[in-house]
């Protein structure tokens, strides 16, 4: 691959951004090289992080809040938006195709939008290192809102959640009353909590419930102390100290509704982070938590250099027979490397 | 805490169990000392790892597993069970305690279930590390079968599949016909699907959509080839290569249908798994995995002791102020510590 000119990424021309993608997510060195004259230019877009269960419409919104952020910011230019669509694991590669093509039908000639489908398999730390790549990427090229989709609720959730600005969670009609929404464990990394397919019966009694849980989730302090239990107050009776009480809004992605409301929260919320100080500070986590990733990737590359791969094969083999523990295999390991 | 007998934990002596579960769980220096003393006896054990998005209504359809297990098998002696439950990030406290005895109704009182919920955050690897060493705990202790409880559709969840022998993943009627299920990419790790919640509306569809979408991942190879197209052929049409052709059946958790048909696909599968030489390269596999999950915690500790951490906050402040790339710095590092 020819060797991509950084300015041409800078001023977000289509094509080198393409090809700087292709070669971050390759992690070739290119890719490296290209990143470390881009770094400099980042650090200006709002991130937003999408998340929440398969059958909550998930694609469907990202997609309609990018052309409504298109088409009805009004007075003056739309901002441009890029969305990175990270799938862990597609099934099989005609399912990604066809949500693209779902996702994209109203988007596709908008040349302020960019949307980059990852279908990578997660290793360790690696989809979150070459996610933080492609938004550097992005960022470089002067996407104003970049949009990281990710599938579940899982670990890979709370990383990329490590990596947005602002962090929506996405619920569907139907799932809000059970218990097990409870467990879900995503109430806590929502900064903004959506009922999406709004139109759907049951929609209502999702809105509440959710808003119940918030209560839950988002007491005073004090109440929790005098009282040992969990505060039952509703969500306008309660200001949490942190300043932010995110908010349950309802959309309908097939038709936009609720996306302008969507919008201004969003807005609100970055004049949050801002004033509050919270944006300098999700930025410092955010960039540590890419260096801690990156920094394990190049410590097991380096111990690979010096270790002997019989040394390596011998010990697993013992692990394999129950001869030694995992731990014990750890501790030849790193004496096997002369660590 | 005391030192724990592992001739006790060996014995199956619930007292002792649950001491080295706290051991283990807490990654303290007496919790490794066990499993090394545990490991030889472990390897017994069906790891059962059932999977799906929140509001499947996963934890009943669990709780009513173990209790069929116990109830139902007739002619010899019931299974012993253990569930782990694992769950990233508990909004709050209250949520995992709820969900407890909402589990555990049917299966209090029973000396021969045992259930442990891990309430832990996931930091990266620590979760799965965690789980293998529980799970190497109740093996030991003589567990035929432990069933893992994981909670969304995201990495973890893939983690988590390399730990079972056999993963179960749950859908519930509603999801199924959307086209963000295609992308939810958990077909790929499932062993046996379940429509739980099969008495609602809805279902009969859902377990169509789920037996098609099965027949477009598990196309036959040449059919690819041939026509540059996937298969729309039925399952039933379909023999993959690999031998297992995961079924797709209906359950009812709250009421128990269904759960005989789960255990006889289950023990289908673990013979399965035994007839072709499966079990034992999901073994190698699995441990291999949490060789790799311990030696990067390992790698990592060991670079700390040898970095000045001025040299660590210097270094990661200088990627904040965006002066250094994350990956120059993660080189700086690796300099820093003479590796």
């Amino acid at each position: 691959m020819p060797v991509t000119n950084p300015q041409a990424v800078i001023r977000g021309e289509r094509l080198a951004v393409t090809r700087a993608l292709t070669q971050v997510e390759n992690n070739s060195r290119e890719g490296y090289k290209l990143l470390e004259e881009l770094f400099p230019h980042t650090g200006r877009a709002h991130l937003i992080g999408v998340t929440g269960a398969p059958g909550t419409g998930k694609s469907t919104l990202v997609n309609q809040l990018a052309y409504a952020y298109r088409h009805s910011v009004e007075g003056n230019s739309p901002p441009r938006i890029a969305v990175v669509a990270v799938d862990p694991t597609s099934p099989f590669s005609g399912g990604a195709l066809l949500g693209d093509r779902v996702r994209m039908v109203d988007l596709a000639g908008d040349p302020g939008v960019f949307v980059r489908s990852m279908a990578s398999r997660g290793s360790l730390g690696g989809l979150a290192g070459t996610t933080a790549g492609l938004v550097q990427v992005f960022d470089a090229a002067g996407f104003e809102i970049i949009i990281i989709e990710t599938v579940g609720a899982g670990q890979a959730e709370v990383d990329i959640a490590s990596l947005a600005h602002t962090t929506i969670v996405v619920e569907a009609p139907g799932l809000g009353d059970d218990i097990q929404t409870i467990k879900a464990g995503i109430l806590e990394i929502a900064d903004i909590l959506v009922v999406n397919k709004s139109d759907k019966p049951g929609a209502d009694h999702t809105l509440r419930a959710l808003r119940n849980m918030l209560a839950l989730a988002h007491p005073l302090p004090e109440d929790v102390q005098h009282h040992g239990t969990l505060s039952t107050a509703a969500p306008a009776d309660i200001e949490p100290e942190t300043g932010w009480t995110p908010p349950v809004l309802a959309t309908t992605a097939t038709t936009g509704e609720g996306f302008q409301e969507l919008i201004a929260a969003i807005e609100e919320h970055r004049d949050y982070l801002k004033s509050a100080g919270e944006w300098q500070i999700r930025e410092e986590k955010r960039l540590k938590n890419e260096l801690e990733v990156l920094l394990r990737d190049a410590l097991r590359a380096h111990w690979e250099e010096k270790i002997a791969p019989e040394t390596y094969q011998e010990t697993l083999g013992k692990v394999i027979r129950r001869q030694i523990t995992p731990w014990r295999a750890v501790d030849i390991l790193l004496e096997g490397a002369r660590l």
